[in-house]
């Protein structure tokens, strides 16, 4: 099959995460469980971006309620790091949705495409709150269309 | 919110899955990517069980494809094992589905639901491959229903 | 060359740690670092079964100043857990070492023999602290010889 | 204590680590093991460096026989990449050691100390094999003193 045309929008952040030779497992190839690795790293870097000296309050707040991965293509150790490209992709009262595409630096090839949602979060109460202005803003910035995940194909065909 | 009312199959393997205090995170908690590799360990032992002595061919011509999954509490460590239960929950010509459930020993607590799509292949000739006689004949005994997993949810909400 | 005889004292705790797919790195062999998450894990439950109650005040109050590592032969996953042997090796008036020997579950290979100095530390004051008597107790009750690590050896010879 | 004066010889390799998130422990510190996974991340780039073209060769027929760490700080995750400086600190005719020195870029701080004992093995016949000229040449290119680990002053003070 071909692979899906995949659109990043242009306020997406762009983050290199370095591979590890250790992300292998006995196959060779990076390690499926590790691209998640390379999803949270980009998501630490990418929020230190957008929401800037407010990160912590923010990192404090936010939890990964769900994630959902694709893969398209094996990954093996490079030198070059990984390339995650994120940016958000829906926005609600308590939760907003994060889509990724992870590539590698000095090549054309999407390797997978996911999305998390999170939800935002009062520590101290121990339960879920809405976002905040700062937050709202900071993920309006970078909005963009969700990706066409493999179960969202099948959500299509079945209506 | 209410945890969804969770439906395992009579069939479902149920395998300890021995939690290591390093899988938590700076937060004090198991680190989301974490509760995959528990999923990756359930399914190493599961075919090991279902596929036996034909598990090593089986287990160098299948691919993880997809893998979703809903967080649903906090994990910390604990000197009990994770528990997952895990059941085929799909099957077609060159592929199959396997759902799971992240208990703890010792505990009610759901903590994530899962699902993950593998895809029969053929690493000599480097393409998908049609599932096999035994292979089918595994997954046919320990099918079940899938999980109701938030994206599915969103799904019937559209309709 | 033969294996270096070991001698494991009397007191010594047993840990099995299980083994997962993942401690493989890509030569098909539990990468070298996992040896240290081994260690890492069975000290977590040794601490567990000597200090008992007492076990989360001293786990506050240790960290692992040194550790030495020889490898002595190549593991692979296995369905049975690696089985880690671990005592206190010596005592002094602030730290003290801890004793490994990596072997596992259904055989007599020795894969590792390690050691490690831990220092007691007050987190509060953010400084060395003495032994408090129940540390030294417990430690007491599992004393056994050093193990005679690859460095011991040289230095051996060389006087 | 004061810290002990760290002599790195001017041959020596400085590479980059990436610091992930992850690597933190529930204690919000670097993990001690992933410490060893700095050491191991610096030496598969430093042997790039050191071997060239050689190095799958030279990769392939290398195993880690010994290694030695002393923790001399914590570290925290930090937007800056660990900055791990190495080179060869004794050549034998079967194995040589790497001496390492684990800081981060934009601080003095020296956080371990370390050193891995290397043996050159035949992969084929399985069993330790001579160094040959190419790899001599490279490690003597980059030959320095070994550092003064904690184990050593103990044994300088034996005598």
């Amino acid at each position: 099959m071909p692979p899906p045309a995949i659109v990043v929008p242009p306020g997406a952040a762009t983050i290199e995460v370095a591979m590890r030779w250790s992300d292998m497992d006995a196959y060779g190839h990076v390690n499926n469980v590790q691209y998640l690795r390379y999803l949270e790293e980009a998501r630490v870097y990418a929020f230190h971006l957008w929401f800037g000296q407010e990160r912590s309050l923010l990192e404090d707040g936010v939890l990964v309620a769900r994630t959902e991965i694709d893969y398209l293509a094996p990954m093996t150790f490079n030198y070059q790091p990984a390339l995650v490209r994120l940016w958000c992709s829906a926005i609600s009262g308590a939760s907003f949705d994060i889509s990724y595409v992870v590539g590698q630096v000095g090549t054309d090839v999407t390797y997978a495409q996911a999305e998390s949602t999170l939800v935002t979060y009062d520590l101290t109460a121990a339960r879920p709150r809405r976002i905040v202005d700062h937050e709202r803003q900071a993920m309006e910035s970078v909005l963009g269309e969700p990706l066409l995940l493999r179960s969202h194909k099948e959500r299509r065909r079945e209506h």
